[in-house]
């Protein structure tokens, strides 16, 4: 295959950042007088005790993960599962298993009786029940569990753990830095390829491979999205649609390099643009540039999230923020999109070692055949929260929109 | 691209067709005295509404679809998933929406509202709680919910949509069948990009390009598993062991074509295989046989698994069934694997129009350093479910192990 040296895998996370993580998670457990937490979503399944397998993607057997507030935490898997753990969760030593699918009790018992013998001081336990939380596993089993363990409480524990995921260590920074690097090539060789007459699925699909042969892992999020003179959404699939002078382009992905994400986008446009269009461009472009400036240990999201959005509304002309997105970036890490958002209700405090997207969008009509459409201009670029400001991830889009001729 | 034709997208689903599915959930619900039936789930949505967007690879935002039993359906979605709905879900005329995120609310108050409003007869509605659903959404939010219904009931409706999406339409047989044809293609192909030297990480990362270059939609589950005389696990990522003479190995792969997934392995050997190998690699392709022929309407899954595990179990020899893998096969669809299971204990009756997999493994024990190591087989083929029988929807393997010189 082509360019297979970029599939040269970084130094794996030693036992000893997982252990780490766990006593983390421990400590935050006591300091909440909370007995155990239950884990059973892929994100922090893996960031707990490095779990990785493609076997999330069957959603047949739940896995669930049981940290006590002190001591060993164990897992309980199905049977067939116990390999996964031995190759790739090594930190962790108690794997209880049961043969699944069984319906009348897919695990659900030996996590009701590990939980329990562990709910003696504070008679409470944590549980991924907070926003942006998914638990993953059936809920019906999960209300059985909860009268299974009742008078023991079961709080939300997801806050916790977004509060450790949030900083990132060096070597969680190093797969970030090398998706976002593989992807920053695909959309730089990627303009070659775009063509009028060309569809959105061919130039996804052109894009997904591009970037699996630079060494993405994974390229699960894949947007297109082009229309005339800007496009409509952020947020929806390739189709059929076909190219034409005067079309705006955008594709933005969430690919992963051993289970880290970057998620960002890049324009093109298809011939010379209009000059409000390059204007639009450029003020989501000079956006994140007022955002890079504003990036620094101590500020508060909602604070960078101000002045981006107000560099946007004083210059914005005839175009008007697009409130209905909600915010104008987020964290990465071993998920896509985690907390904490750049939002104005979002009063986290930006530390060193947080990674996270700055993306500013603009909204602005244009003439349509029954009036005015509205058109949408979205920049993002990836970076890293340093001890002074911040470092891009990414490689800077150019401000001048990348023309395809 | 290459092969870019088989992009070519499919008829599309027509907007008829879900208002059937819609039609058919509500007279489930009415027959088990439901008033309402609330989703969340991607395929379970997708089924219902044709909501077809990369957004739920984002957890930050959930949606919501709610079924009453009697009149229209509506849907529940961040403001800026409106027009995802739009485009892919022109079904559904009501769609109601919140801005996103909001951790203080959201979407749960017009879920509840909504849910509210068609709880008058029954005072009992439905949600996704049962054995191998996923609920997406925080379930905080959830809990929440549920005490702002009470005195309303909420119960499993996960089993309705289930008895729905298990007999397939043409149009959903028809994405299977063309998601099974590319990876049998590319299964095909793969032989020849093999070799001694090459590592499990590189062979994943061709066979993935490759798909997509047939047309593939999206490649999530790729297991590559390899080792010495037989591999050791199926449900495995790829790592970087590198391939030697005598080993065998095996890639897995759930991919898919517009939302549908086939899921089927195959199997190759570096070097002649010993007879021992060859035997159980026929094992298990002969116990898929078994299984072709046990298929068809009003037979149990039940009965098909024992007709292959009997078969297996008789022909053993040294080898030995795998207990642990709890089944011999399931169903495919939105999912890549739903229920039914071939087990000893699913009860379910076969129909026409299931499809399915055929997924025989054995167990058997070869030398090591310290005494005996245990090794796997494993083989699977994706079946449509006819009136007489069954018909394959891959190109069945080669009853010889394919061998890589």
């Amino acid at each position: 295959m082509d360019a297979q040296g970029t599939l040269n895998p970084l130094p794996p996370i030693p036992a000893e950042e997982y252990k780490s993580r766990v006593a983390k998670m421990q400590e935050l457990l006591d300091a909440n007088r909370l007995d155990a937490m239950l884990v059973t979503s892929e994100d922090n399944y893996r960031y707990l005790t490095g779990f990785d397998s493609p076997t999330w993607v069957n959603l047949t057997r739940p896995r669930y993960c049981v940290v006590p507030r002190a001591g060993e935490p164990f897992l309980v898997v199905p049977a067939n599962a116990a390999i996964i753990c031995e190759r790739t969760a090594p930190s962790i030593a108690d794997v209880r298993t049961w043969i699944a699918p069984n319906p009348a009790d897919d695990g659900v018992s030996i996590v009701a009786d590990g939980l329990r013998s562990f709910a003696t001081k504070y008679k409470r336990v944590a549980a991924e029940l907070g926003a942006e939380s998914r638990m993953t596993m059936p809920i019906g089993d999960f209300l059985r569990l909860k009268d299974m363990l009742a008078p023991i409480e079961i709080v939300d524990g997801f806050k916790f753990l977004l509060a450790l995921r949030m900083v990132k260590s060096p070597a969680e920074v190093a797969r970030i830095r090398r998706i976002a690097g593989i992807v920053s090539d695909s959309f730089d060789a990627l303009k070659g390829s775009l063509r009028v007459g060309q569809s959105e699925l061919e130039a996804g699909q052109i894009f997904k491979i591009d970037m699996l042969k630079r060494g993405a892992h994974t390229v699960p999020y894949v947007c297109v999205s082009s229309d005339r003179g800007g496009y409509r959404s952020i947020n929806v699939g390739p189709c059929e649609r076909t190219f034409n002078k005067g079309d705006l382009l955008m594709l933005d992905t969430g690919s992963a390099f051993e289970g880290y994400y970057c998620d960002f986008n890049r324009n093109y446009v298809f011939g010379k643009p209009s000059d409000e269009l390059q204007g639009f461009h450029q003020l989501v472009w000079d956006s994140t540039e007022v955002g890079l400036k504003a990036v620094r240990p101590g500020v508060r999201m909602c604070d960078v999230w101000k002045a981006m959005a107000d560099y946007l509304a004083a210059n914005a002309g005839k175009g008007y923020l697009r409130k209905k997105q909600g915010r104008l970036g987020h964290g990465i890490g071993l998920r896509m999109c985690e907390p904490p958002s750049f939002s104005g209700i979002d009063e986290t405090v930006i530390k060193a070692g947080m990674t996270l997207t700055l993306e500013p969008s603009i909204a602005f009509p244009v003439p349509g055949k029954d009036g005015t459409e509205e058109r949408v201009v979205v920049h993002e670029e990836n970076i890293l929260v340093t001890e002074k400001g911040c470092e891009l991830l990414t490689r800077r889009a150019p401000r001048e929109l990348p023309v395809v001729n």
